[in-house]
């Protein structure tokens, strides 16, 4: 499906964000996965873990079901699977059929983040889960906060193609972080078998309106602006200012902040998004989660209306390429390329 | 469509509720059944009768329309149909064209339902309807009522399954109805060629809260549940509660009722349901009907949720089927023989 | 698709109302004309202009974007194109890619409406629109006014449907406009390539509740009742009320009125839906925008009960054809005849 080949949906193999680690706990969260219905726990012992969403005899939610103890009992006939998906308990008869499970997934927490493998078990390699150093989690002196889940109306690529070409910040968002340098600035790219990377440093430009940073300065800065997409599904974005050469404090950092965006497929049609942010400047990120509402909204707008349009019309032309659309374009190569190879190999 | 054969719906040849004999009157009744609008209404005589609910000309609604007498005059244009489906008036020209006319389906009223026959008017045998000694209705000193009617957003056998399998007592309805002695107790099984009868019989048993009976007693009971399929629609299932053996009035009856479900395919995804039940307990059958409203919302939660599993997994993985679902595999099994039967004919 | 044959949706070369010109102003509005997106605005200079509503970049609602000047601005990532469709800013690039243009469609304002042409271009001449004179719009005397917009849940065809057999005045509007003389009354027809004109004139019969006219008039009179349609889509229709010969004052004119209705398929299943009129009574024309209200929407309620049917039942039966249905059945083979032949041609 667009923007991909026919019968191509989304990679398998590859670690996507399931949900924040802190929305995981006692209570049973449904979500949706790659088509799937999946459900998210806190064991007792404080490990989180994901089942399939639907029991295997009649296809209940079991997301709309019941804990007992560290299983998941169905809340419609009963039957009652442990937390590795083995069913242990079927009211209605002494034994259990060795055929009786539900698929347990591979879940690792690692940042602000519960990372699923929704493919082969057996490829899930937590060290393919983007290094936390590398998207800038956990930095010395930097404080990071979950911001927001969203399910979006829209097919998650739309989502990715967005976060690929930053030359939409001028525009889409032009009346709060964007402005028209992003566009305007070379982009550089940097790629590896894990990621790609695109900079774009504006030297000698003007401070946005909002991320004061935390000293006074009215002076020329330099502006990175940057995001890194770990595939399939993860960007890690960069903002920071410096000061200009030139300038007796020149290189001093004014403010640096990060910025992840995770997106999984969740129906055909529709995506789990998830927003978080980290700064060095602590009092900056309560005032951001407020500031960048109105921001992802306009994202999520763009998303929704391209999706209707898409599904509308039934012929859609073609789309016309640009050079700001390396990045995306490489990035939409990389996922075509896992779907295929994962096609080969079925 | 599941969990049917590819291309396999609903037998047309046999006798469904199409309403509550107290919901026809002399207002026109609008009502989808197996996939066709169908209106009901009674004649000036008292007779129910049940007509095609879609103008041939235009397809305009017919139940949107007016009452003429006896007949139908359809809202769009004025052409008129007789209680029989024959056209009677034409307002655009003098002569009603011979070909002019909808269809007139079967419809018998019995018990507290009107029970119509969508298939093939010259097989629908009055006698084929659920015999209503053998349903427990009118039965000497209970007493019956119409409960509710919902369009339920799910297929029906989503419905029937529910039903087959009351296995589901204990723990969709844990709150409420439903015992876990209801799952353990196995099932005792009678077919016949009209219906598939099981009952669990739960010996030296506690009462459920709900229910008291008429006597005050606190000793021992034997429990009698069960369910009656009356292909391929009709669902009449027993509670009696009686005094264990060993007690002095043992065998007495301390409650007794009956419920009956009728499921009646709407739309190719919704479906008619239609509750009611009877008691020797006339005051608890008022007191039930609110009783049994969480209760019945239960069910049909059950059947909308697994309807979306159903309908947004495009590859539905085939069923773990269990002991308890005997029952149920052979409802199925005897709809798909009808339906079989009448593609052979057709 | 009904009631057309398999694959035809709505003949593009032909003039269809786009917006009434009062519609269109500085701000973008957004319209689906046979499913395409498409965005209309006035220029500086006053010149109203279609162009399509989908940036060929990312598929962006061009309808939600923004004007520079004359040109419109995707709201995305700020790609530019000029009233004329060109492509005139890329803010990522120093040049435009010579491929980079949106479609613009042929515009012309004539009477109360602003035409678009959504097929060859090359093929809009500006003579196929309705002749304003024989649609009876700025005659002498006569106020006219744009009524309602709606984009109906229905396909385009069961509107023109609606309007192509008045016959239904008597019976969906019986409260209202309709008397039962429509239906009775036979009708005139006369056809060129252009248009097909139904007429019918009741003669010595009685007023109706509404449209008292200009005088106080209690004795007989001739009616006049009829529609044209000009295809593809735009229905002209006049009422007028004369004194019956036998009466001092037979011939006068009583009342005259114009209704216009523009018919403009939106998407697959819902239709542009434009109503106004023109009278001799200036100040009936006031009265008549609430009065008519409810005549509208039981048009509009045919149209989306009647698709509900259609869309619900997968096998629609044949519709069942009546003397009535002569130009109805005579506009759908013109519409049908346009469509094979621009399929021909492609």
């Amino acid at each position: 499906m667009y923007p991909f080949s026919e019968g191509s949906y989304a990679p398998r193999n590859g670690w996507y964000v399931a949900a924040f680690t802190s929305e995981i706990g006692e209570a049973l969260l449904s979500r949706w996965i790659l088509n799937q219905p999946v459900v998210l726990y806190r064991k007792a012992d404080g490990t989180a873990v994901a089942v399939e969403g639907r029991c295997p005899h009649r296809h209940y939610p079991l997301g709309a079901s019941k804990r007992v103890g560290d299983a998941v009992q169905c809340g419609y006939h009963g039957i009652t699977f442990d937390s590795g998906g083995k069913c242990t308990f079927v009211p209605s008869q002494q034994s259990v059929p060795g055929v009786y499970s539900i698929r347990s997934y591979p879940l690792v927490e690692r940042g602000l983040w519960a990372w699923i493998w929704p493919g082969d078990a057996g490829k899930a390699d937590p060290s393919l889960i983007p290094d936390m150093e590398e998207i800038g989690f956990g930095l010395d002196g930097y404080r990071s906060e979950p911001f927001y889940y969203h399910e979006v109306d829209g097919r998650y690529q739309l989502l990715n193609d967005n976060l690929l070409d930053l030359t939409h910040l001028g525009y889409l968002h032009s009346s709060s972080i964007g402005t028209p340098d992003d566009a305007a600035t070379p982009e550089e790219r940097d790629t590896n078998e894990r990621r790609v990377r695109s900079r774009r440093i504006m030297r000698n430009t003007k401070r946005q309106a909002v991320s004061e940073g935390r000293i006074d300065f009215d002076g020329p800065i330099d502006r990175v602006s940057g995001m890194d997409f770990h595939f399939p599904g993860f960007h890690a974005g960069i903002g920071e200012m410096l000061v200009s050469e030139g300038h007796p404090c020149a290189g001093e950092v004014l403010n640096s902040s990060r910025v992840w965006h995770a997106v999984t497929p969740a129906k055909r049609y529709t995506t789990n998004y998830f927003f978080a942010m980290g700064s060095i400047d602590h009092k900056g990120v309560d005032e951001m989660i407020e500031y960048l509402k109105p921001v992802l909204a306009e994202d999520m707008f763009a998303t929704v209306e391209i999706e209707k349009i898409i599904r509308t019309m039934d012929e859609l032309p073609p789309e016309l390429m640009l050079k700001s659309d390396g990045t995306a374009v490489l990035g939409r190569r990389v996922l075509q390329k896992m779907m295929d190879a994962e096609r080969a190999d079925a």
